[in-house]
């Protein structure tokens, strides 16, 4: 039997119309050229997109179609990852740091046709569509094309150039949006393939929905109208987390900010700036762009009255930083863990009120409880393990914003009878808080014992001296595996390898601390900012590294 | 061209077991005899709603039967109404102060044959069942059934009695719910019929799992783990506004509280008393309610710091009352607007930070903002008028939570183009707020011009003498309707209808103001504790009332 409720599909198009007419004085903030920032309000983006969705019309792109995206946090992408999806299309937000291999087998799998392009990034984008015959349109954020592109056109195959804004002139400024199936493909995203081969999913309106209530629910990120979110999230990392679409459900403010142009990450001052110049209640940000942060400060403080919380995400933050804000600048820290593959936010760390105040403590410092709509488990060997806290297996999740497959690889291991294999290991608390303990492929096992590096990165951070470090395991004969350490000093601290073993006395069992110590100026990372496990490996592999190693036994 | 993403259905069944196993510890008071809590924890619940469901399944229930629940608020209930949607049946909680021939209707109309009852109603039952032969099984919320019942049996046909606790013993605490459509029937409700006859919804798993996740987001209710929520809304007025789902998917605890046996509503020394012994931080309740509060308060003050937020629904909050709440409470009220067709609630009185004071005011005084996925528009003979926040028409609203018709009832003209008429005349602010002006049925045509009968009330309940107000229209030969004013004063307080009129001034244009007054010991209310509007007309029809009439140009 069934209900009588209507059967309103959930539409990325109503979430669109919804901020339009009700929120239509919040803006957002893209940023172009060296950190100029460009505000635009919802009712505008929504008048553009709908512009823009006739304009993609009249360049051929049709239900299904992938409209990628080439661009730095500029409001345009916003406005593309409204329109695109409501005309039925797809959006395809491309990481503009990857390698070009990886740009062109994004866009040639995807048999994308029209490209949209930042005008700072004209070259990455003229490089790779000269080698793909599908692309036949490439649109510029931009009032006018300029004259030695329009003379590039013609060099390789028949593409044709536009400037957007030429295109939307005189467009009209409501579309008639299709009513879609909710299931209907509307952004793609491509994981950071820290472990292999990027993938892609492909997000429907429907997750795309459930996930930004969630968003948007008090036990989460509680985003709400008359928020201002700074995020240094980019667009092209899963959307930056999907906080577009949130953020548009409920009226919240948002501000997008890329990295100045050639740059990975930003700068500490960069976002000291950014928070002194736009005042954020909320921040969504990475642990390596706190840590940055944090060293800014310690030398430029600044008022932080105005920010209510840090949502932080993408790795575990460290203690050590945790406490830095908590203490010294009493900013709150809610850690939040996901991945491409779930939409991203999978947990948010807010503590239970039923819970003792170690219990609490435990909470907010590990990744957080699952909401209701995110089934997980921990498993070993085949074996589900107890929700008890203590026992670590690989973490499996499943859920109507989980995806159930790769886009167009059906022959993947990642997926048990419907549940994500994750590939962190975890445990799960009695009460459903997460408690990450390293990547399946990170962690060291060390004589039938597991050494996770993650812990060991955390209790090394904790020395004043150090700026950063990162642990992988290298091969022992007598254990298997014992742990490598890289640190990254602070400028002008000096510190021996001995002298930061023996700092960890009372935070890391005997057993567990690192053998063997490297220091460097620079620890790699990948394009979302995570240490890059398997580029040091292979540095390691190489002889990159000066290696001390520490003899337990020996006295300093 | 689909997404990637798992097509989990949103069942209520997810929302039991995240509750069991996440949010184990938070709890459900209902309330048994002269007012006795009984409290029971999440996991208990789910423990026993799963036992539940087992008995039910002996009992015979199957996919799509509709098993009723006549009750008061007990925590069995709360079991029930996660029980038997999860199994794939569909739950009824009759509204045990309706009429018999109500029950009677409600209960043949969807072929009951399993009926659970609270024992303080087994009367009530027993009279019922006597007349409905395809009823099959009385379950009573206790540990034995009474002797003089079981001999009940066999009276009229072949009912069995059991008692639910006995039903459970050793049953299993754990059921394979099934993987249903979303779209399944969940639960079915009445609507309050104060416009005609009692028409049914029947929620669906889909959108119960909305409602819930907006009753959760930080812009509306915003109910969150640790919350401790009061509801004075009973089990059988709309499941409690959802409440229930609600508080399992984010880990609140719940109080439901029903009057005391025999009485439509609480007193005001009830809910003093709630107040006191529960420390509630949130609080959902009717303006008639929080009337009888009110004036509690006023001579037994009590201190109210525990209480963050009122959330108030079911008729409009006069200014008078809001303010008293605010000013000498410091207790935030905030209005939500709903009917039994949305689920119910449909808006909440959230300021918007971007707006200026005196709206901000206006916001928070009105019924509220439409949350993403209500979308909302004013109607006035056939054409859409502007969201001006002054055109007056009737609302019409439509959405993933909203009804598509009523059950078994195809002719209706409650819908128009696939929208729901609410039947009530308001208006939409450019910034989707909403103000209910009246009720079609109860706004009053007075030459031409509309005078709306709560505008009325609520500027004669701001005179300090005036306990209560209802005002309708009656026929006029000069002006077609007028408005006549039922004054029900404190006790100990007189007045003259001249003076009241008198005190209108500079609240309501002289046009407007009532011409008929009638002094009233009591004002008939509905069982959902609004105006019996139909009934005043009724009692004034038949000169129940003693009506003074005020001639605007005489001197008092």
């Amino acid at each position: 039997m069934f209900g009588t409720m209507l059967d309103t599909p959930l539409l990325v198009s109503r979430i669109l119309e919804h901020a339009a007419e009700r929120h239509a004085s919040s803006t957002v903030t893209g940023f172009v050229g060296d950190m100029q920032p460009r505000t635009t309000r919802f009712d505008v983006v929504a008048a553009r997109a709908a512009a823009t969705a006739h304009a993609l019309a009249d360049l051929g792109v049709g239900d299904g179609d992938v409209v990628a995206v080439l661009s730095g946090s500029r409001t345009e992408v916003v406005e593309s990852l409204f329109a695109i999806p409501s005309m039925g299309a797809v959006v395809l937000a491309v990481n503009i740091l990857r390698s070009r291999s990886f740009l062109l087998a994004a866009l040639r799998d995807n048999d994308v046709s029209v490209l949209l392009v930042d005008p700072e990034l004209m070259s990455v984008a003229l490089e790779v569509v000269a080698d793909l015959e599908h692309v036949r349109h490439l649109v510029v954020f931009d009032s006018h094309v300029p004259g030695h592109i329009v003379d590039h056109s013609g060099d390789d195959h028949d593409v044709e150039f536009h400037a957007l804004e030429a295109l939307l002139d005189g467009r009209p400024t409501t579309y008639p949006w299709p009513e879609l199936d909710e299931r209907t493909a509307a952004a793609l995203a491509y994981t950071s393939g820290t472990t292999g081969l990027s993938k892609a999913v492909a997000f429907t309106h429907r997750s795309i929905w459930l996930h930004s209530m969630e968003m948007c629910m008090a036990e989460s990120a509680a985003l709400r109208s008359g928020d201002t979110v700074l995020t240094t999230v980019p667009m092209y990392h899963v959307l930056s987390w999907g906080l577009p679409y949130a953020a548009f459900m409920t009226g919240a403010s948002l501000i997008t900010a890329r990295p100045r142009p050639g740059q990975a990450m930003h700068t500490g001052r960069d976002l000291a700036e950014l928070l002194a110049t736009f005042r954020p209640n909320k921040v969504a940000t990475t642990p390596a762009s706190l840590q940055r942060l944090l060293r800014r400060l310690e030398t430029n403080p600044q008022p932080l009255g105005h920010l209510g919380e840090v949502l932080v995400g993408g790795s575990p933050v460290p203690e050590a930083l945790f406490d830095a804000f908590v203490t010294r600048h009493g900013v709150t820290i809610m850690q939040a863990y996901g991945l491409t593959e779930s939409s991203p936010i999978a947990t948010f760390a807010r503590a239970d009120p039923h819970s003792s105040a170690t219990h609490r403590r435990a909470q907010i410092l590990g990744q957080g409880r699952f909401p209701a709509g995110v089934e997980a488990r921990v498993v070993e060997a085949g074996r589900i393990l107890p929700n008890d806290g203590w026992s670590v297996g690989e973490l499996q999740i499943r859920g109507p914003w989980v995806t159930a497959r790769y886009l167009g690889d059906e022959a993947t291991d990642r997926f048990v009878d419907g549940w994500l294999r994750t590939g962190d290991m975890a445990t799960i608390s009695p009460r459903g808080y997460l408690d990450v303990v390293d990547r399946v492929d990170d962690i060291i096992a060390s004589g039938g014992e597991l050494i996770s590096s993650v812990e060991l990165e955390h209790a090394v951070l904790r020395e004043e001296r150090v700026a950063d470090a990162a642990v992988i395991g290298v091969p022992d004969e007598r254990w298997g595996n014992r742990p490598l350490v890289l640190v990254h000093l602070k400028p002008g601290a000096t510190a021996t390898a001995r002298a930061l073993w023996e700092a960890l006395d009372g935070h890391v069992e005997l057993w567990k601390r690192p053998d063997h110590w490297a220091f460097v100026d620079d620890i790699p990372r990948t394009s979302v900012g995570k240490y890059d496990k398997r580029a040091i490996r292979s540095l390691h592999a190489d002889g990159a590294y000066r290696v001390t190693t520490i003899s337990p036994g020996a006295t300093s």
